[in-house]
């Protein structure tokens, strides 16, 4: 029998089919895309065909836009909004329309274009996780923006038009539905329960100990009860903190770590797939400290949303979360890199 | 410049790309399918390879499960949900879990293979929409079900598994969020203005005049102004009725017109796009008749929901709607077939 399950944040149900429950064998492999390296606008030495950095991060100084860097951050090319203007709201009788503000950028996450996050020394990836932490900080700094979409498409069917491994952030100056749907659901429970409802999330998965995925100090990876789709993972930090720029500087390897086991892990299970991994955090403005958890959430993309589910918000997941977790935690990793931990 | 526009219901807001903004030659035309009609168990004649019918529109009488069939609802042979059970919701700590009850029927529209709701005629149209209702109603019966998800996949990459012209239902014991969103939405615009604000978008739609794509005397068709995918339309009865189960024996027919001409402009102008749309339909249950407001949504699926866009709810949109309404208003459509309406 299909079984319905709650989301305790958002209250979404979701249908998990436990007959005739997918494996992983049963999504179909995408072949390779073409090699793209001979062009890449993101591999090193090619720093001029895109529009000049906004920061980056180099081993031994070196000028910008030139090479030598680990990380790289410039403006989109094709950017969805502008960052020059106003964010006033004009009404057109009961329509509210807003100048589209806001800051497009790309974080280049290594100079070298098939260095992806789920094979990258942690360190690499250490890096670029730092970066997100200053992007997030710095546009804090501009008034007009209510929150960041820090987010990660990896391959074509999931929105990245160029291999090269690069992540994305857009700062808004409205903060987007479903963190609104999120930080309502939690300030619901806190009124209700005292506490944060991703605590409590955090301690009955550790209690139930099926979901889990990859655990350290710091971090836990898990399959969530309520999963959307086939192998979706969150990544919760075990400190109750709101923001993903309070992030400490201890907890940086930390989170390279279990974001790569769990890249890693998604790699090797299920040859590659394409995904998006998107930092899910308080806006700029309120006050959510009490109430909300900063954490990521990795959609991999292995089904077309089909049909009804596309416009009514309800979701039919064919692979439950107690499986996804332990094919993930069964899966067999490559030895890691032994690239050494850049300095910072 | 990009413009950043709110949903009035949901309060959703969206990117509407002004710049560089697509127009219906920039989508790429999907190869025509493979033809599956010498083995398509939708076909009439093949009545037995369907579980057993629930119901049928006979012509001339006839027996269940034989041919002479104008519109047939069969059980879906791969339900969601299961019929038997019940709806219980159990609890795991902070996990809430409901047995998959439910019922999962396909609608098969025609008898004849290709005859697609864009280019069959009205009267048969008509017909599938009396069955919606029937079925609407007959569901409403069933205390377990809170709300009726009333669903068209057309193509493979928007979910339908078999090319034979073919709805479906999934009564709910739970409403899904997306009603939520929208019940919530219209209950505190009444409270707020004292109106129902689908009423108030259909009088705005009416004085703008600028994102109308059909009209009629019962029913109107537009592209709305904060629309999340290109070429998203409503089809909004002018009549305020929160139900679909209430249509009026006398709006069949104005909505079979008005859904054949959006649905033949579409696949006119957009070279038979996949697309789904979705009854939006007050729940069974609740008392939701003074502020919402039923009606059909029509999703194109031109392009993949890219990387952010699918966890953030936060959407870019490449078709400002005006330009939508005017690509599809200005399409040129071939002379409807001229098969009489059937008799029912």
């Amino acid at each position: 029998m299909p079984e319905l399950r709650k989301d305790a944040v958002t209250r979404r149900w979701v249908i998990i089919a436990t007959e005739r429950a997918a494996r992983p064998s049963d999504f179909p492999v995408l072949p390779p895309e073409p090699d793209t390296s001979a062009t890449c606008p993101f591999c090193e030495g090619r720093e001029a065909k895109t529009p000049p950095e906004i920061v980056a991060m180099r081993r031994s100084g070196g000028a910008a836009d030139g090479p030598g860097w680990q990380v790289r951050v410039v403006p989109n090319k094709y950017p969805a909004l502008r960052i020059e203007g106003s964010t006033e709201v004009t009404t057109n009788g009961m329509f509210e329309t807003m100048g589209g503000v806001g800051a497009h950028e790309v974080i280049i996450e290594t100079p070298r274009h098939l260095e992806h996050p789920g094979v990258m020394a942690p360190g690499q990836l250490a890096s670029v996780l730092w970066m997100y932490r200053e992007r997030y900080r710095d546009l804090d700094r501009d008034e007009r923006f209510r929150y960041l979409l820090l987010f990660r498409n990896h391959g074509r069917s999931a929105g990245a038009s160029l291999a090269h491994p690069h992540s994305q952030l857009i700062a808004l100056p409205i903060v987007p539905k479903r963190a609104i749907e999120e930080l309502e659901g939690a300030q619901e429970y806190f009124a209700r329960e005292g506490r944060c409802v991703y605590c409590d999330v955090l301690r009955q998965e550790e209690a139930e100990r099926t979901r889990i995925v990859w655990q350290n100090d710091e971090f836990i990876a898990f399959a969530p009860y309520a999963s959307w789709c086939p192998f979706e993972l969150w990544i919760l930090p075990r400190t109750h903190v709101a923001s993903f720029g309070d992030l400490g500087d201890n907890q940086i390897l930390p989170l390279a770590e279990t974001l790569q086991q769990v890249l890693a892990r998604l790699n090797a299970a299920l040859h590659n797939p394409p995904y998006n991994y998107i930092i899910h955090t308080a806006p700029y403005v309120g006050k959510a400290g009490h109430f909300y958890h900063w954490h990521i959430e990795v959609l991999p993309r292995l089904s077309y949303v089909a049909g009804f589910e596309w416009g009514s918000g309800f979701y039919i997941n064919t692979v439950p979360p107690e499986d996804a977790a332990r094919y993930l935690s069964e899966a067999a990793l490559p030895v890691p890199s032994a690239e050494e931990t850049p300095a910072r």
